[in-house]
């Protein structure tokens, strides 16, 4: 007992700055949430299935469209517009799988893309840093670092999406070395590669297979690496992004298609067509990853919200934005194929609307199952910060969506009728046998909600939860450590990385 | 032409302070998000028969326990339990309306409970009022004077609970006949009696039925009172409240019946437990509603969270609280009933906490096709708190909820694939006919949320929404609009509370 007792204490002097979940594999058990019914699901498809046919898509790249000719598609080269008969098409997406894994360095992380997984990913693509104590600046090396670290230690976070954060303190034809290298060596999970033309992402591919000491041809097998390839709506797909997709369709790794749409702007603003001209633009190039590879791992990405009509600036976690995910995650199933929704919010600071905003596209997300939750930590400004504060507010919120959807428990002793005798009516439960043989684990304990009384709170300063993050984001930076990485791996890497440099100079990669 | 024009400068003019939904009709078409599947939800129910057969609920009232007696009830008279056949007891529950209409003094505010119609309430039962100029401070008149006016003015609140908020500086024996003399004047919303005996409610009925001016025999056939029966649990139903419950069934008025339990202290600390042993003490009460009158018009109420096992403290808007919520529906579609839930939080300010946590509790509540979503708007610290900030960003919050509701509009012109060729690949459809067409309509506009690029938020103050919110109610307040009330009506509402003061005297109503 003695024994045990100093087991305990020598525990609490080590306790991790932050109580917080376990690794897990969140998945929601529930039936989905469906705004469409299936009539008006089908007519969205019909009607991108018409703009598939008749209005096409502008596809930049001679190669891309070349592939897209091999296959029997109407593809014109002076105008750049592929159009595709939509049985060509629906039987090209079907050779997509609906569902594979991403297997990082450390295989404990692996995630299975698809099915009801729900993957949690961090905020990405943000130009400038926020946190309260240093306010705003751009985006910079020893930030990225910072939050890489960050989203290493929270279990929750499943994986980092492409460019946490701009480093614009390094040269942009290098700094993709830069930045994979620290993904390697700071965290053990699952990223995205940099989807700008081939050579970003052949450094990624390389760089995985030698972090996890398997060859190309291996890797090919077992995806590690993933890239977000974004259509530039409406209707464009550019010679970057299709080059990046045919490169990582090649090598056998992960894609995302996401057509990026603010109704109002880049979609008409209507539902109806911002759903069927995304569909059209995302299933196009799902095609022409399922043309270079038949079976690549790939996932149907939504990313539709909408612009403030009177403003023009683009808003996120509107009602409509909620929608748009739901629907994202019905049109995915229509064609069995794994999907990526987003997290964000419009909000100018760490405040009430930035949490309800943000609630309200993670709850569309998660009653949507989507299996790759974008953005989901750590999003500000819509997109243009990322917030040390926010990202451990949505850290809370996001462990709250994991807890939520945990099934209960039904077994006979659960029912504590027993219990109910002891406590007697009009008592209590808190000293009941079934209560102490499970208060510990019986509900979740969150880090950052304070439910002290009112008079406690305020004896301790009266700090709200924007505050009590900031304190909490620097205890969990002390607290951090690095993943182990076996020392020839990493040598190996940092010699990649350098003689790749050599290479590029001051060209492109 | 140019008169239009004059009519929209004068109706610019006089544009209200908020620009909100109209007053609308709220249904969830989806289906619900159901956390048990069937053969779980059978044991939920089957382990609450067993509650109700061999362990009963305890009845303090001697009329009550003779009505249970009457219909061949199990009734102990010196332990004071009430147990029953399960097959009288869903007899009992089957002869509920799945469905009933409440009308206030106006009818066009009436509303529907039951079937996918989502009613949004007031916050309730709070003892104290805050504000950010004036602070935290006890419940009284004035404030309770402004939360009706501010409960008034917005669309989406379409009820009040029972006392919006202590008045504390009114006669505890009488202030109900102030208060509802009020909610008869400063509003012409459904409210709800304080359930404390037969003499609070009665006034209620009274006045309710002079403010329509129809009589009592009108009333019983046309329901406009309604109260909330809150089970003492563990297993206790008290007299106060089964006198008013059975007053108000007589007389033909809406009943809520809602076990108030945190888990680990009102119940075991399970979920199943919980959900079981509230079953349990709902049903039996509702069953009582139907012996008084069979056909009674009640809801299912559930309100199950848990308390923080540190301290002992409740808690609101946690997983498990959300997931309580989800299973309440469940549980009320079980038995054909019309179901009340919360959108609730613990935070101590107005916070991201108390908007995660709301917002967790409001999806829930939505969701499960919530009926009556009580304290759904300034409901602040483990509803201690009646708060005017988090009211405001209520209201916005539970307008974005409505919005995300509204089925989308899939007719053909919809799509506007002519305004996909006007923009052109690559373009942007601001200007395209299709947008201005629909641009004014197009997306919710919120009153609360901001939008604006960070310089200019930042040049005008770098507000919250928090911040915000203070400036609105203070302009609501100043717009607020009281709703006509015949003089002969209004007179007779104040005779009746007149002479029914002068009755009670320092005695009981």
């Amino acid at each position: 007992m003695r024994r045990g007792r100093g087991r305990q204490q020598d525990s609490a002097i080590a306790a991790p700055a932050v109580a917080q979940l376990p690794w897990l594999k969140v998945d929601n058990h529930w039936s989905p949430v469906e705004p469409l019914p299936p009539e008006h699901l089908e007519k969205v498809h019909d009607k991108s299935m018409e703009i598939v046919e008749n209005l096409g898509v502008k596809v930049l790249s001679q190669t891309a469209r070349d592939l897209y000719r091999e296959v029997g598609a109407d593809v014109n080269d002076s105008t750049e517009f592929v159009r595709m008969d939509r049985q060509l098409l629906l039987d090209l997406v079907a050779k997509a799988p609906d569902k594979f894994t991403l297997t990082p360095r450390n295989p404990d992380k692996a995630l299975l893309v698809g099915g009801n997984r729900i993957n949690f990913g961090m905020v990405s693509g943000t130009p400038n840093a926020h946190d309260a104590i240093n306010g705003r600046r751009p985006g910079n090396l020893a930030d990225y670092i910072k939050f890489i670290k960050l989203g290493q230690y929270f279990n929750i976070i499943h994986f980092f999406g492409n460019q946490t954060l701009s480093t614009n303190d390094l040269p942009a034809n290098t700094r993709h070395l830069d930045t994979t290298l620290i993904n390697l060596t700071l965290t053990d999970k699952v990223f995205m590669a940099l989807s700008i033309g081939r050579g970003r992402v052949t450094d990624a591919c390389n760089m995985v297979a030698i972090a996890r000491g398997i060859s190309n041809e291996e890797l090919a097998q077992s995806p590690t690496a993933i890239t977000n390839i974004n259509v530039n709506s409406p209707r464009v797909l550019d010679t970057e992004m299709s080059d990046a997709a045919i490169t990582m369709a090649e090598r056998g790794q992960g894609l995302t298609v996401t057509p990026f749409t603010l109704m109002g702007a880049m979609t008409p603003v209507t539902m109806a067509a911002a759903c069927a001209q995304a569909n059209a633009e995302a299933l196009l190039t799902i095609a022409l990853t399922q043309i270079v590879r038949p079976g690549a791992p790939v996932v149907y990405g939504n990313f539709t919200s909408n612009v403030d009509l009177r403003s023009g600036s683009p808003t996120f976690g509107t009602p409509e934005n909620a929608k748009a995910n739901l629907i994202g995650g019905q049109l995915a199933r229509r064609y069995k194929l794994p999907h990526r929704t987003s997290a964000c919010n419009a909000s100018n600071c760490v405040d009430a609307q930035a949490t309800w905003e943000t609630q309200m596209s993670l709850w569309g997300a998660v009653q949507t199952h989507g299996n790759m939750i974008y953005h989901s930590a750590g999003w500000l400004e819509g997109g243009l910060v990322a917030s040390f504060e926010k990202f451990i507010i949505d850290v809370e919120m996001l462990q709250y969506q994991a807890e939520l959807l945990k099934p209960v428990d039904v077994s006979d002793e659960e029912f504590g009728l027993d219990s109910m005798v002891e406590a007697g009516a009009g008592g209590h439960f808190f000293g009941t046998a079934h209560t102490m043989e499970r208060y510990q684990t019986a509900f979740h304990q969150p880090f950052l909600s304070d439910w002290r009384t009112n008079e406690n709170w305020t004896a301790d300063g009266a700090k709200t939860a924007t505050e009590r993050a900031t304190e909490i984001w620097q205890k969990v930076l002390d607290d951090y450590e690095e993943p182990v990485l076996e020392q020839d791996r990493r040598e190996a890497l940092e010699e990649y990385a350098a003689k790749r440099k050599e290479e590029i100079g001051d060209g492109e990669p």
